[in-house]
């Protein structure tokens, strides 16, 4: 497959077109932005860490029998994937309190979520994206109750599969995004998983192993990247 | 039925035990809040309009088979209801974007909402009312699934027959948020209909006839409520 025109510029991939109108290539840079792009620095590394981390989790959430864009690695920063129609709803499920929901609803950090939550927000980082609910995504046409549903369901999934594999690296798993689009008039899961898109805690001492060293400034985060990769068994 | 203690203090009304432990008086106060109660003023006759307001809609609602806490007026400000055990949280449908959704999803005033949407907040002026979603409710025990669900079809249900009863006085239902509670295991509407918890607009000038006219400053704010209860025949 050829790599060929620049398609789009995102806060952390480049997207590029290939010779075969249904595949993509995303080219993971080293940018790393929080507060919706308010915050930006080149993290040396955090690229190439991030797309090998994604090609690890989405071979595993497709041998669980989770369909997502992965096809194949073809540099430490490039992958190859299947174009999709981008939903422009981010799905966050969340296995304890964190972030912007410790804000909303004054809640402690690290509070466990039982059931865990599942949170649409709207991709627009001029709106700073806002959370909606499906009734939103329905009547402005961003997703069909369908689509929703199904997504929320493979949320779930997702959440199964790698809550159990990063407590076997000893991890929880607070939260993470998904974003999901259309191949075909399938739902498939795009984007990527990395720690930029999730929150892992060490067990015992948790001790914040993703994006939030970044965004609170704590410092080593692409070692904090590469040392959840370590545990897990990934070879960067 | 005799009024006993009081119970609570809210921004706008007031709320007494009676001698029988099933039912409440609710006073209703000129107070008037916005901005989750930072702006607040008397605004002369508004309690008694608002009360008389309410028992006319909740009668309306009533004869269409929505059942309500409502009992009778016993007298201009105050009447009778039956005690509920409030669900914590505020259901809004709106037919139009207006107020918080405009400024949350940049969406222009008054474009036309299809399907209407539905959103819950949580009722907490501290935290401002925060925008959540059913997975929050019964996470944090606000309220169970099945609860949230009649919740939202006795919303719609009130929408549709509210609808129709403004357009009769030549107004838009722009959005309108309820308060449920539970009456011995049963879901029923409770606190109030009135201008301060709606939006209504003169349908061919758009003429904002409810509590945007005191958010806005806009002046008059009781007189248009007295108007809204003309166009719909209630005597004040
Ligand atoms: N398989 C795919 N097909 C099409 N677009 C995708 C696919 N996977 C991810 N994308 C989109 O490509 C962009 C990835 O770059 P990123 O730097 O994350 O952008 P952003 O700043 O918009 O989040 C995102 O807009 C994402 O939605
Ligand atoms: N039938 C009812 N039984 C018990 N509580 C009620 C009932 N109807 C309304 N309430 C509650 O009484 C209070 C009404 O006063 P209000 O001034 O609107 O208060 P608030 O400032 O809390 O909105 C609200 O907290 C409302 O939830
Ligand atoms: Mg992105
Ligand atoms: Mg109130």
């Amino acid at each position: 497959m050829e790599k060929r025109e620049l398609l789009y510029t995102g806060k952390a991939k480049s997207v590029y077109t290939t010779d075969n109108p249904d595949y993509l290539v995303l080219v993971f840079r080293d940018d790393t932005s929080a507060f919706d792009g308010k915050k930006v620095e080149q993290l040396a590394r955090k690229g190439r860490v991030n797309n090998t981390f994604n090609a690890f989790i989405m071979d595993k959430l497709s041998t669980a029998g989770i369909e997502t864009h992965f096809e194949r690695l073809i540099t430490p920063n490039e992958v190859l994937v299947k174009k999709l129609t981008m939903i422009p709803v981010e799905c966050v499920v969340r296995n304890y309190a964190a972030g912007s929901l410790c804000r909303r609803l004054g809640v402690t950090e690290g509070l466990e979520l039982s059931p865990p939550t599942f949170e649409l927000f709207l991709k627009n980082d001029a709106l700073g994206d806002p959370m909606i609910n499906e009734s939103h995504a329905v009547s402005f046409g961003w997703a069909t109750e369908a689509q929703l549903s199904r997504m929320k369901e493979l949320s779930f999934q997702v959440n199964e599969v790698l809550k159990a594999l990063f407590a076997d690296g000893n991890m929880l798993l607070v939260d993470f995004k998904l974003e999901f689009g259309l191949f075909h008039d399938r739902i498939i899961l795009g984007d990527e998983f990395s720690p930029d898109g999730c929150r892992l805690w060490d067990k015992e001492t948790r001790k914040k192993l993703d994006k939030d060293r970044f965004r609170q400034g704590l410092g080593d985060v692409v070692e904090a990247y590469e040392e959840v990769g370590q545990r897990l068994g990934i070879q960067f």
